[in-house]
């Protein structure tokens, strides 16, 4: 860990390198539009959970709060973005979610648990990277928004943790959750050069 | 007008006849289900034009907060069904929607303007379906939360109005709504014969 107040997230393979939050540091006016484009990306990809499998109760009952906290976020990210004079502008995203998400299986009851588990583990390295960015960040404000947005990061992971719990057995989730996290440090072991929150 | 108590919507051509009100009170558990899932498509809706003009900013910004809330009524809607032990399910959708869309332009600017005056429509429809089940409903509970709902709807429809003028000219908004507007109240002539918010 490249700091000691940041709490060790049990779900991630490795840690994040510290030559992310130099790159962050130094670069966070992209970072923030960039988190902006993450939050309505997450609020999406709940949505689409949703409308996938509207019969499951559980599932859509939860990922209506996540959603709505996403959604929340991004507003909140919004502003920050409009007190800096930063303009809301598409940016090329990481290959990150891309490759996160081709790992996806294209079977039910496999594509739920794959696509649940890829949104802890998203959730997971927002919540470290988020808490880098608190502790690290040289603009005090800033660094206390990004102090309150961990708590929701860490929340959400756990949420998409419980739905699956409640449609597979605790063994083939831990087993899944191993191979996929393993993917997903895998993916950050060599840094993006653009700097981006899944960079 | 079927009921004196009722705002005419001056948006819409022709007031929802006593067929419908009808259908629906007499079938208020399919109607619940049914809204159940307009409250998810509308959330739907607005995030994706969130995604499909992302430097929009004034669009951005106020279709965040419509999400926002079609998402709170969703999960009301929901609480409702739980209540009454109605389990969530898919609900073939009537033509209303998938006719609308077919209206929309390819083209830009005209997808954006067409897409905006849809959804200010199918919001002014909502909006008097549910002041007249408001005023219809013999559940004087469930009455009470139609009421409830009214006025977001409302002002949903005012919302796609003012970010359609933010971006079109008075004019073309106008001529193009009183073309959109027939479109709407004529496939609403003939009751779809399954209960719907839009049968």
């Amino acid at each position: 860990m490249v700091s000691s107040t940041t709490p060790k997230i049990n779900l991630l393979k490795t840690p994040t390198q510290w030559a992310w939050v130099e790159q962050a540091i130094t670069h966070l006016d992209i970072i923030l539009l960039d988190h902006s484009h993450c939050e309505r990306k997450a609020a999406g990809v709940a949505l689409n959970l949703m409308f996938r499998y509207p019969s499951y109760a559980p599932l859509v009952r939860k990922l209506t709060l996540i959603a709505q906290e996403e959604l929340e976020h991004f507003e909140q990210v919004n502003q920050w973005l409009d007190r800096r004079g930063i303009l809301l502008a598409p940016l090329a995203s990481p290959p990150y979610g891309s490759l996160l998400k081709a790992q996806i299986r294209p079977q039910e009851p496999d594509r739920l648990l794959d696509s649940l588990l890829i949104s802890a583990l998203i959730e997971a390295r927002s919540h470290e990277r988020l808490g880098l960015l608190a502790d690290h960040c040289p603009e005090p404000d800033l660094a206390k928004f990004y102090r309150g947005l961990m708590a929701s990061e860490a929340r959400h992971y756990g949420v998409y943790w419980l739905i699956a719990s409640h449609y597979f057995e605790r063994n083939i989730i831990q087993n899944r959750l191993e191979e996929l996290a393993t993917v997903e440090s895998d993916i950050l072991a060599n840094l993006y050069p653009e700097p981006r929150i899944h960079s």
